[in-house]
Formats: structure tokens, sequence, C-alpha cells
């Protein structure tokens, strides 16, 4: 497949490269039409040269220590997949260097001051050209960003499942958004509350009046919400039950149409109608399936939205990012 | 041990032994003190006589067909784990042969007639001696009851959450209940729903605005609530997410003391506070554990109520009913 | 991507796309350069047309009743995703009309008359132009099939894992396979045994001395086999544990260097040596994964051996069979 | 229920009470009808207080740090559930002071002094009234004994599922064991291996020629075995899969017979004969469940024996063997 990949590839490269969400951008990049992975680097300096087993014969080139140096040299683009502190100190001096970067951290995703430096504090200046990367409500501004901040999972699944609503007008009530989410979200490093024996078996709520990601949910709708995720036990997938009310009178109809003109051009955004959707059909993909089910004698409204956190909640979603940035068919790389 | 169970004990029988719920019976009354478990049939006439391997050397005696005319010889006490349309049919006949009936199924737990003709269509006359047999609630009713119709599984987390919040008179917005469910709430018989491979890495909403556990939790809390269960991929368990809002001004402190004197007495709920509990801390147990989170700016507030859906929310809630029926220690077969 | 698509497109029909391998097929096949998939059949012609909502926007051509008609009409390759009594009846019907046929059932996969008549009592006549599908053994042989019949999923693991030492003349010793393997090997269909809350928290042996997959690995290998499966509580995937001894004097040098020698230009195995690959690393790809520990005091030598039983063990090896076939990059379609 | 215990109780105390194992150890003994626990203590003595939430109502008592004089003070029995150098280091000490001792490690467990210096280099001195504690197998020597070994979990299900062949003889050909464990048998600490991510959805291998458990089930068998354990992604139980072949001419009702007369009187190991026996009916119970299948045409036998690894494989033994040694009814506090 040499010939394909000959021709438009931009030269990249990926920070943090052995979490979840790195190794799945280093799968993606690594089988892209467009991409020449040249270098896959570990989060730290100090980190050992180590293989990645699970993706040899895709990605023989292994994980090298992180170096800002090698990672602008001849590099058209980074994808940084660190903790957030790291990303704020590394992504301005990447942009510095010419570089656009893909940033899938939380570090730059809050443009309040306030609300930055409450959740974020270790994120200083905010450069210029940024965008939210959520490709189906920015896709116009992402050609020009030199700094795309990719969303969070749980943002993801209900900005795109509530947003068609809100923008519209539709929104009558309260909104409480009630997220439940595989234990790869939580991250590689182990743990008492991602021990598998902890997890097995059981569920568990955390963050309550307390998730970092309620800001940034609140700062994509405008509106305020009350957000509770859990632990739920399987590996990858976020399932979002939201719960509101519409205004009187609004029809299924109208919330059908609504979604139909919102999604009409997104490819990896599935409106699924009265036919609520689960995690396993979004599983391993891009996609975000969302379903509703309104009561229209009383106006309660309840949307169910899923996604694989890992990939449209994080990798994936940073490619699409990438393909609509440079160029590309939206879908180039991520239609396995 | 056969000195503890020669007396004071009760002659009892189970219908419908094979099932889930069923065979959780079978094992609580076989090794309850104060009971002698004289038969378990099956939920039908027509079911050949089987073996419970997993119930060896705890009860050998079988799963024999369901025989009304057996089912009350000599025997003091029936447990129903039958299909609503067959405890509507079995309760009233074993009645009116004076034996005292704890049926698990829905049939009985509506007292509004409109309401039991919408979700329970084949069940008729309600017996005047029935008691709905949440001991934490009714305990006092429960020595006089002939009829004992035990709560289903979704509703007793609900009521004993939040119970005693609406009974103070705290509850000031509407109310959310986001339900998980381990599968083995959708009982044994197979179906794609419950395949393996339809429920592992999944999560799925199901019975939005149209499952009759709704009907009842409104009819417990005297209030009107949306709810939406989700199966979950783990067996045995129920975690609950209340969503609501408390009255001006009340405090951390006052919900706390109104969970506090609600459950004094009550060995089976464990009120743990800010510190929300989990689905393993329960399962295979009686318990029913409490927590919430309260934002006392905004007036939020989140309980977390969990349980294990075929012993606190099926079996184990029926044996508990049965102890206090009969003036046993609440508590005897069920500290396990 | 049309630009890739348009170039030597072979044109596809899938019978049986509805259960899971079939659905694998269907998505691999719709998202290959070098495929145009035409059709996506049922098992029977009397199913009704359905869509498959996992594949909506990958594949939006819907499950249509089984057509042989249509299935060779303008069609150059078919793939059989049947029961092995409908593939032993259409196999050769497509195979008179001159179209290839790839089938996934079992059907075909025994060259022992009296074996195949044991366990396969419904197949004919064998083609003479049919190849066992193992790429890695019979790359050589595929161009010409006009029938492939693809292995299946245990046997390829055990033939992959310990046909080179087989073939090296290593092995000394009874063989014992114990296999793994995830649920969604015991297809789409409810039973009790694959009922979620059966299966969930439990491990099951099954088909002891029974199973025809023995018979199958036993004719790859030429040697007699204990082969037991198990079902493990996981969807996607098998591990098999292979128990034999090795020649005195054998070293792991030899070990390692035969499998080197078997599999250098073989793009799906990875050898892993001395670091036991596992599930995860596999599934949802179409690696097969091998690693071993030798004792070389005694001899006793224990392969791991894993794949993802739809993909390297169904789906995928079908499409790397088909790649092989029509002269393509052996990874077209499937670096996932 | 204070009636029943206040007659015969034995005063004890648990060590290493935070751990899986420990938990179940207080779970068992604060409902024993035969025991009044005293302390439950943690592994060191610089551990804080703590309490265990899942306990609450069945033991109040909290964790306290370890402390040898108050655990010898007016104690009758002490179980031991620490790391084994702990116990090498703690178990004659209480001895020394009168108290009889159920260590649940594998400091005691081997009496070959090579192999135990090879794999607990730790232990000492092996006191001379001690008794490996399968109680199956020993019965008679545990009323005397100072110190029980308690047995390993993989041990117990190989010595219970091979035991009473190779004492009758039958056993003609070499010995595989194939086990399949739950997770919470690698302990309560997080690791890379028992991260949730990473054991979901997957199955490894480990320990191969390299488990000390295999010198612990050789030691009890008298014979060479292979063994090797699984991680398998469920929390509680063990599946071992034993193959070897039997002498020409032994039938299959010498085998059965065999067992039979083996376990006639063994309230805890239950026969199943050809139906195999699965992890989840043995799951949360102090049973071992053993079956199996015999190639008569070649003496090919594969024995299924399965146990709860924190049950029969480690607290409920070690209550078993105390209920024995201090003369009560072998199955007081377990049949729950």
């Amino acid at each position: 497949m040499a010939d394909v990949r000959d021709r438009n590839q931009v030269r990249v490269g990926v920070a943090g490269a052995t979490g979840y969400a790195g190794q799945e951008l280093v799968r993606l990049l690594a089988g892209h039409p467009h991409v020449r992975l040249e270098l896959a680097m570990a989060s730290s300096a100090s980190s050992p040269r180590r293989d990645l087993p699970a993706l040899a014969h895709l990605w023989d080139g292994g994980v090298v220590p992180l170096d800002l140096d090698a990672l602008t040299e001849e590099i058209d683009a980074v994808f940084l997949a660190l903790p957030e502190e790291a990303s704020a100190d590394v992504a301005p001096r990447l942009l510095a260097r010419g570089v656009r970067v893909f940033d899938l951290s939380g570090a730059f995703r809050l443009r309040d001051g306030a609300a930055r430096a409450q959740w974020y504090p270790k994120t200083g200046e905010v450069p210029s050209s940024i965008v939210y990367g959520l490709p189906e409500l920015r896709r116009s501004e992402l050609p020009a960003a030199q700094l795309v901040s990719c969303p969070g999972c749980y943002p993801t699944a209900a900005a795109l499942g509530l947003g068609p609503l809100v923008r519209a007008g539709l929104i009558a009530g309260d909104i409480v958004i009630d997220a439940k989410s595989g234990v790869s979200g939580a991250g590689k490093a182990p743990s008492e509350r991602t021990h598998f024996s902890e997890c097995h078996g059981s569920v568990s709520a955390y963050g309550v009046f307390a998730h970092r990601h309620a800001a940034e949910i609140e700062q994509e709708l405008g509106l305020s919400v009350t957000f509770v995720p859990h632990l739920v036990p399987l590996d990858r997938g976020i399932l979002e039950t939201i719960y509101t009310r519409v205004g009187a009178g609004t029809s299924e109809d109208t919330v059908a149409e609504t979604y139909r003109a919102a999604y009409a051009g997104a490819p990896f955004v599935r409106v699924t109608g009265g036919t609520l959707p689960v995690i396993k059909q979004v599983a391993y993909t891009n996609f975000c399936d969302i379903g509703w089910k309104l009561d229209t004698k009383t106006g309660r409204l309840v949307v169910i939205s899923v996604l694989d956190n890992l990939l449209k909640g994080a990798a994936g979603q940073a490619v699409q990012g990438f393909n609509i940035a440079f160029g590309f068919d939206e879908r180039a790389g991520l239609l396995t």
C-alpha cells in the first residue's frame, strides 16, 4: 500500500504514546493514508525506550523518551496525549516552533479564565489561534487552527447529544446528565478504584458536583447542568443519559428534524431516533450515536448519547480534527 | 445444628424455585434456623422434576411440579417466585386455604386500581389483608398480614433512598432516578438483550417512560418521577442515582439526621453519608446502602442507593418480611 | 477515498450477514480498498430485510433475504457465513455458476471422508478446487482455489501455534490443548449457556472428547491431541495453552528459530517469545500472537497462541485468503 | 440470636483483616455461632485504624494496628491472613504464647526443607504440631494441631480433584493442570496486571514452570505435574482442568466409586460426575465441585475441579479446619 501513502503525507509525531489514548493515536496514525508517523514519544524525557507489543507489525518504531527538539525537526504536526500539566508546558513551545498541535488534554479546553484557573491551574496563556476541536460544531474553524484543543470524552457525548436542541431553543428545564463510563477512561495507572476486583461486578459514582468536565459541558451548552459520572465494569465506551424538558408543544418531529439538520453532513454522528443506542455499537469506532424518547404529555425528554471514549472521545476525534485541519477527507484513517 | 432448627420452625414451601430469585429463596430458607423447607416447586404443573446442582448439600429435595394441594398440606407459609400472571391466580387460592403468602411478583404491588389494571391486567381482587412488604416502612403491619406483596428491586432502592426525605418534606424539585441494574434482574430466560455478547462491554437503557416500576416508585413516594433503568454488564446488584433538589436552607445535617432517624432501628439499611456506596459492597447481601451529596449553594441533591436485586430486591427482602411476620429476629437466616 | 476504490475492484456478496462473523465480514468488505460490496444477505430466503445499526454509515445496504440468483449476478466472489448445512448446500451451486466461494463454515474443512461424515453429515461431494484457507500454510495454493474453506477459530490458533514445531520434527510427547474462548464464538442465538448471568463470573468446559474442531486440529497437525475448549467471560478472543514435550537436546534457540523461519513473511503472525501473549493484544485485530516457555531440563514445552475468533478466527482470515486469492496485498483492508 | 452465641464460644482474633481473604474471615467469624470475634487487626503495627464499610452491621469493630500482645490476651485462636514473611515471623510467637494458629499464607505449607527454602525463604523452623489444613484429607489430625497451615487455592482444587485417583493407584500418565483463576486471587494491591482495563476482555497465563503452588500440588499428590495458572476476567473462583491418563481397563464406574468413597462424609465436596461443574455454582460458597470425563478407549481422563478461591481456597477452608480442630460441626458458620 506504499503507493497510497507516498502522496500528500503529513509528517507527524506523538507525545504520550504509552497511555491508552496515546496507543490508539499511534495505531490510527500508523495506518493513516495521509500521514507519515515519524516518532512516538513517552510522556517524559526520563522514560526508557520501550516497544508496544500490541502494535507490532503496525508500528515497530517503539516509544522513545520525550525530546522536544526531535519532535519539531521535520515534523508538521504533533499530537499530545500528555497529562494536562505537561501539555500546558509543551504545547506553547511546539507552537512557537511552527508545529501544529493537537492536544488531547484538558489544559486548553476552558475559555473562561476563572474556570480554567480552578480546574487547570498549570495552564498559562492560551494561544490565540486555538480551536476547540469538536468537528461537528467547529468544522469551518479547524483549517486555520494552530492549536486544536480536543474535547473531553464526557463533553463530546453531551455536546453532540444536547447541543442541537439547545441551539434550537428547545430546552425548557433543568439538565441532568448521568454518565456511565468504561474504566479505560480513568487511564492506565493502577489504583484501588480501577483494580479489577473493585470494578468487576460493581458500579460507582464519582466526582459529584466536582468534576471538571461539568465546566466544559456547561461551556459548550451555555447552560448549567447536573453531571454525575459513574464507572461501569467495561473497558471502552460511554453512555450518557440526559434528562431535561422541552417547551410546550415541541413534537417528536421537531426534535427529529433538529437532529437531522444538525448532523446531515456529519459522517461520525448517527441519529437513531427512538431505537436507543447502546455502547457496543460504537465501541472501537469513531461514531457517536444519539437516540431519544419524548413524553409529549409532560415535555420530559431523555436523550441517550454513546461513544468510544478512546476514539470519538479522544484519539479518533483528534485524528478527525487533523483531517479537517489539513484538508483531507474527514474519514481518512477512521473508517475501520 | 439440628438443635437450633428443631424449635419454633415454620413449615414453608416455595413455588417458582428454578428462577434466579427462586433459587435464592430455596438457599436462604434451607439454611434458615426457624424454617423447615418442605417443598420447592416449579412454576407450572407440567415442569418435570429437576435438581438444583448449585444447591446440592443445601437442598437436595429437588424441584417438583407445581401442585397447589401439596403446597398447602401441612404448610404454614408459601413464597411465590412466579410470573405475575401465575401469582395473580395462585395467591388467592392459597390464602383461601389459610396459608400465609409472600409474593415476589408485581401482581399485588399497586394499590390504585387503574394503575394495576394498566400494568398487571391479570390481577383480580386484591385481598384485604395485604401488606406491601418493605419492612423498613411497614414493620408494624407485617405481623397481621396474610398476603405480603414484596416490593420490586427498583422501588426498594428508590423508596429507601428517597422516602425519608420525602416524608420529612425536604424535597423541592423534580425527581430523576437513573438506575443501573445487573442482568440477573432480567430473569433466567435467554433472550437477545440478555445474550452474553450483547451485554458484555455494553450499557443499554430500556423502558423509558414505560416501566411499571415507575408507577410503584411513585406510589411509594407519593410524587411523580422520571425513571430510566439501564442494563449494565454485571450479574447482581442495582445502583440508583437519584437527582432532586431540597428546599432553601436545608443543610447537610438535616439530611443526615433525617436518614439517621429513619433507619436507626433498621439492621439492613446502612447510611454511608458522603462516602458514596458501590454495588460490590452489597452484592450477595441483604443490605441497602445509601449515600448522598448535597450542593448547599443550589440545593441540588444526589442520592446513591445500592442493593442486591436478588436479595434485598427480592428473596432476601421476602425472608426479612417473613421473619417479622412470624415474630422472629428480622435478621434470622440473612446475616451471611 | 473514491480514487482508491475505483481501481481493481472485485464485486463481492456476503451470505449470512447477520451473525457475528457475518457482520464483521460486511464491515471489513465495505471498507476494503479493492472490493465493491454489492449485496449482504441473510441466512435464509425467508428472513425479512433488516438494517445493521452498528454498521450505519459504513454499509447502508441492509441485509436482504438469501437469493442465489441475485448472489451470482455480476458477482465475482461470495463469502458464506452460513450454518454448515446451508453452506454444504449453497457452495456447490455457487461454484457451478463460476463464482469463487470463501466458506467460513466447517462443511468442507475435513478432508477425510469418514471424519467428515461423522462431524458434517450434510456435506456431499467436496469440489476438487478446494483449498484449506490458512494463509500462513497454504499461501501458494490460494490463487488457484475456487472454494476456500476457511479454518475454524480453534484450529487456526492450534495450527499456527504448533504447526512449525510439528513440521520441524521437534514434538516428542502427547499434546494437550486447553482453549479459552470468548462467548461470541458460540454465535448469536440466545441460549442458556450463553445467557449473560450464566457466563458472567464463570468458566465452563464443554465438548470434552467430542468437539469437531479436535478432528480439524488433528488433520492439520497430523498428530493426535487432547482438546478441551472452555467458555470464559469475555466477548472476543481465544487463548490456547498447548502442552507437549520436545525431544532431548532441543534448545530454546531451536524453537525460536523454527518459529522465526516459519513466520518470516507472515504479516499477521507475531512471535513474542518468552513474553507470553494475552487476548487483549489481538482482540479486534487479525493477528495471531504466539509465545512459549520451554523447560530444557525436562523438555516440557508450553505454547500460548491467541487470536480474535471473529477476525483471524473467521472473517479476517477469510478476507486475508481473499486478498491472496485475488492477488492483492495480503493486508489490504485488514490493518485497522 | 445472642442465645446461640453465648454457649461454647471460642475467642478469636484475625490478623491481616483488610485483604480480600482477611475480610472474608471477618465476615465468616463475625457470624459464626461458636465464635466471639474479639479483634480484627491489620497486617502491620503501623497501619492506621480503619473501618470495613462492606461489613458494617456485621462487624463494627474496625481494623486496628497489628499488636501481638493484644492478639494473645484472652484469645484462644488467631487466623493469620498475612503476607508469608509476616506469618513466618508471627506464627511461632503466637504458638509460644499458647494460642492456636490458623495460617492462610504459604509460609508453612511445604514440608520439604529444600523446597521451602526455595519458595518461602523467610520461613524458619516449622513447629512440630503443624497440620496441613485440607480437612477432607486430614480430618483426624486437626483436633491435635496447634498450627494449621491452610492450603493454597490452586493446590486445594488439584488435591481434591485428583487426590483420590492418585491414592487409588489409577493414574497412569503425565499430569497437566490448567488453572483459570479469578483476579481476586492476585490480592488487593493494585498493579498493572490486575488493572481493570488489562484484565477485562483478556486472559493471561503466568508463572509457567515457576509457580510455588506447583511444588505444593506435587507434595500433596506425590507426583510431578505441569501446572499453568491463568487470570480470567472474573472476580472470584477457580476452575482447574486436569489432564491425565488412567490405567488400561479403568472404567467409569471405578472412577465414580473412587470419588464416592473418598467424599462420602465430606459436606463441602460435591461430585458431579459427567455433568462438568462451572465456577458460578461454587462462587461465594465453601464447596469444591468435581466432575470428569473418561475416554475409555484411550484412557484419557479430564477432571474439572472448581471452588471459590477466597472461601474453599482460603477463608472458608480455614474456618472449616477451625471447626474440626475445636470439635464443632464442620459446617458451622459456612452454610450460607
